[in-house]
């Protein structure tokens, strides 16, 4: 059974300024509430239709479709819900490859690079105070799981990357090195910008090395990479070559 | 002006069925709109609130925003909207690399890797019957205008690879072989699985080569790539692999 007022507060965090006055965030579906569950996060509450998760007492609440479908904001509800409060920032130590994201905005990319940091072993993700909120429903959606195993940092970006001059910044620029080829080092923070106007001029100046991932085929195409997809294609290289030991 | 006949057809193409009735699709956002006028497409009609795409005459009809919100898909219309004509299916040969998609069901995920197709070099792409339709708007939207540089086929994937199997057939499988190890081919068919259930069990067996994607960092993660994601890092190991001449 769930109250009006939880149903209202439930849909409230859908709405970044209500997950920070509350400090809360939802995650929908069995897979992802377990990978939530396995983790430091602290749970408030999981609404289920079925799946009892292993929880017995007050935090499981079990409840019908109907009621589901009040709280979801899936247009396919995935049988369960659950509220987890959000965790203090911790500030880590940067080392090995870290990502940095200047002012990526759509929820879906932040998702896919989450999911494609934890399979790469990229421990923190850093984002710009502009970058969208990873607790943002459909970043949660789109990680899949994978949010909890990663240490993300909200900060500014300029700044962090002053404090941290001594190791080598990374962008990807039209004008860079061939990143096939480029040698890569092993501990280096590596910047993507955002969907429309790439990494900002002001970060720009801060790149110690700027890399490029070469177009094959017809010549004369004016389209870029998705952030996401060169994401994938950076972090593969990155760790193909401890792999194979270029 | 646009006249209520011509919105109801509009509207009507957001469905594949009345694409196929008409033949026709639609593409949004002046950019896109250029791809296309820049290819053998065939152009019905361009409503435009300004740009003018050097036309002249009745394909060219100039519209303002209120009367573009009524045509339009989107949450914010990009200035136009133009109607093209559904090319027939071409057979082309099937030589160097060439990816086949065995049921993608996500309109996004299919824009993305047109997208990937066009970046890095892949002429042909091969989409099983039950693979979404290419022509969907949300397509044409991911795909950011690269649709009309890439020859796209919709068949029965079983026999078009049994037609094929001298060449070898490539898919990626939890089991397979170290991507970044294996030696890849300069002609193949890469086949990549639907979001939830990856390759089908009858294409399965006809995979000459089975690759896995690595995955770094902490252990007993469960999570796949996506699929866009893993088609980003599979293309860009064979054609860094022909760049580098490893």
């Amino acid at each position: 059974m769930v109250s009006k007022s939880q149903i209202k507060l439930i849909k409230s965090l859908s709405q970044k300024k209500f997950r920070n006055t509350h400090g809360l965030f939802v995650v929908e579906g069995v897979k992802g509430i377990k990978e939530f569950l396995n983790s430091d996060y602290e749970l408030v509450s999981v609404y289920s239709t079925g799946e009892s998760f292993e929880l017995t007492g007050k935090k499981l609440i079990m409840i019908d479709e109907k009621e589901l479908n009040k709280i979801s904001s899936l247009k396919t509800p995935q049988k369960a819900l659950a509220v987890f409060k959000i965790p203090p920032l911790k500030k880590s130590n940067i080392n090995g490859l870290t990502v940095a994201l200047d002012g990526v905005r759509d929820p879906g990319n932040l998702g896919t690079i989450i999911r494609l940091c934890d399979w790469f072993g990229v421990e923190t993700l850093i984002c710009s105070n502009d970058t969208v909120d990873c607790y943002n429903p459909k970043v949660v959606q789109a990680s899949m799981g994978s949010l909890p195993r990663l240490n993300i940092q909200y900060l500014d970006l300029n700044d962090f990357i002053v404090e941290n001059k001594n190791i080598p910044i990374l962008g990807t620029m039209l004008e860079g090195e061939n990143l096939y080829t480029a040698k890569l080092p092993k501990s280096a923070i590596l910047v993507l910008g955002n969907e429309a106007n790439g990494i900002s001029a002001e970060i720009q100046k801060l790149l110690t090395k700027k890399l490029n991932i070469p177009q094959f085929g017809q010549a004369q195409k004016t389209e870029s990479l998705n952030v996401a997809t060169a994401t994938a294609v950076i972090l593969s290289e990155f760790r193909r070559n401890s792999a194979t030991e270029k």
